[in-house]
């Protein structure tokens, strides 16, 4: 067996709406999950940026047993996923491999819209165009794209169920009555599906693709036995940024308690192993050595 | 004279509100600025990513001419000063000079209340509770201090005058009503001054800090002459991110046009010189070396 354990790569604690539906439909295996909450968000981020973060966040989750990584995130699948499973998967039998969200989702998309998909998701997916390229390969369905960039913010700030919430969406969907299909592209948005139903008119579908993401999960591994151990439904949690913070976040992102969250250090913008360091309150002195003249 | 040019440094565009009421106090001087927008917001980030961040973007601004930089971001100004006034500007004489936000800001507010002072920022700002530390140093003043994490997305969305904006101040000022003051501090907040104005009771003065920014600066220059030779209100702009979208952003945060923006780039997460990356369109497949097995 290559691997012990399934990857799950986030910028942050959204993928952890991913990470539900996959534990949900794959409760014999075990995951960790590695969050670059110390860098998040992605979504204003270059491409440059997004293909080196990314790429160190893989490594890190290969180090950690992982033959099998998810990428969860919408704007590094959208970005970066091609570049990712090139670079460590070139060939139908790496011993490594590389998934993501956006074919399942476009596919989940198209199998249930009757022609007119919406996507709506931050502002790096919206621009990669990635969603339009991968439903022309699947359907003639229109499909209408929208940056939402206020959405993940509203989440974060734990305002789901507010007016600010309703009026945000209305704001971002004005003009999308005629879409059948209201693709939800960011991993933050399966939180405010309630309120994006109480919203939109009733002829519209909106659709969270995790559930899609996992099925889609679950028939690869079983066309690839071998890459992937069964475990007994383990998660570990590792994120960049502070443990605390993601963990009160996440655990509204899980829908589930979260175990101690491990911090990865991150040294001259890169990924590396420490313990955790404390936040200190008031201004920082940091001891250094004195500058070049 | 030591230097030609005043830096200004934000962690992105917002600091060009700073800079707007710095020039219109100073107009017979030359400013470079540099928006690390690439690495934008730094708002959540730890205080060590902070402390990084800052000094590679004031030794990019040394390295421009400048003999005195202005920490115009709070975050920073709040966090990591004390540690950039350290590290390059040790002495009373010390040939490079770095200034900050906080102090002004605070002995603005303080000049101004009758004894109850609100301050709004980013969570890392409000965590850093520099603000109270400042603020008890000047006065007995009671200090009530909220992190608003919405606000910044809000006004880069250009939603300043929405009902969405109404009512996410309506949220973070709830229970703030025995201030008198209300201080804005982040450098996106002076476009919602409006907004802010129309939400608070009419007892609460809303107070953006710049224009007391613009007056400590002036009355610096006039106690350290030789640091700063005088130009021709001259302004150069470099940023991390994408230059375009900064632009766009960046005219409304200076509310003038701005002059082509030139790129600096982030290699291995520091700073360096490169021509512009042009951002590509769909997924990105970069020439790579095969990773180490």
């Amino acid at each position: 067996m290559l691997g012990r354990v399934i990857g799950v790569y986030d910028s942050g604690f959204g993928g952890l709406t991913v990470l539900r539906a996959l534990r949900a439909r794959l409760p014999e295996h075990d995951f960790v999950y590695l969050g670059d909450s110390g860098r998040a968000p992605y979504g204003g981020r270059d491409a440059d940026t997004i293909l080196d973060f990314s790429e160190q966040c893989v490594e890190r989750l290969f180090e950690e047993g992982c033959a099998l990584v998810v990428v969860a995130c919408h704007t590094v699948s959208c970005v970066a996923l091609r570049h990712l499973q090139q670079r460590y998967a070139p060939e139908k039998d790496s011993p490594r491999r590389i998934l993501g969200v956006t074919i399942p989702a476009a596919e989940e998309a198209v199998s249930k819209s009757a022609g007119h998909i919406a996507v709506l998701g931050t502002a790096r997916t919206i621009a990669s165009r990635t969603f339009d390229a991968e439903i022309a390969k699947l359907g003639p369905h229109r499909v209408t794209s929208r940056a939402a960039p206020l959405l993940a913010p509203i989440v974060e700030e734990g305002w789901e169920d507010s007016e600010v919430a309703r009026l945000a969406i209305a704001k971002y969907v004005e003009g999308l009555e005629t879409a059948d299909t209201l693709l939800l592209a960011c991993t933050h948005y399966p939180l405010l599906e309630r309120t994006f139903c109480e919203v939109v008119p009733a002829h519209v579908r909106v659709l969270d693709p995790g559930p899609a993401v996992a099925i889609a999960l679950e028939g690869w591994l079983a066309r690839h036995p071998g890459y992937v151990a069964r475990g007994r439904g383990a998660l570990r949690v590792l994120c960049t940024g502070e443990p605390e913070t993601f963990r009160q976040h996440g655990e509204r992102m899980l829908g589930a308690p979260l175990p101690a969250v491990q911090h990865v250090a991150l040294i001259d913008g890169r990924l590396a192993h420490r313990e955790r360091v404390e936040i200190p309150t008031g201004q920082v002195v940091r001891p250094s050595t004195p500058p070049p003249r």
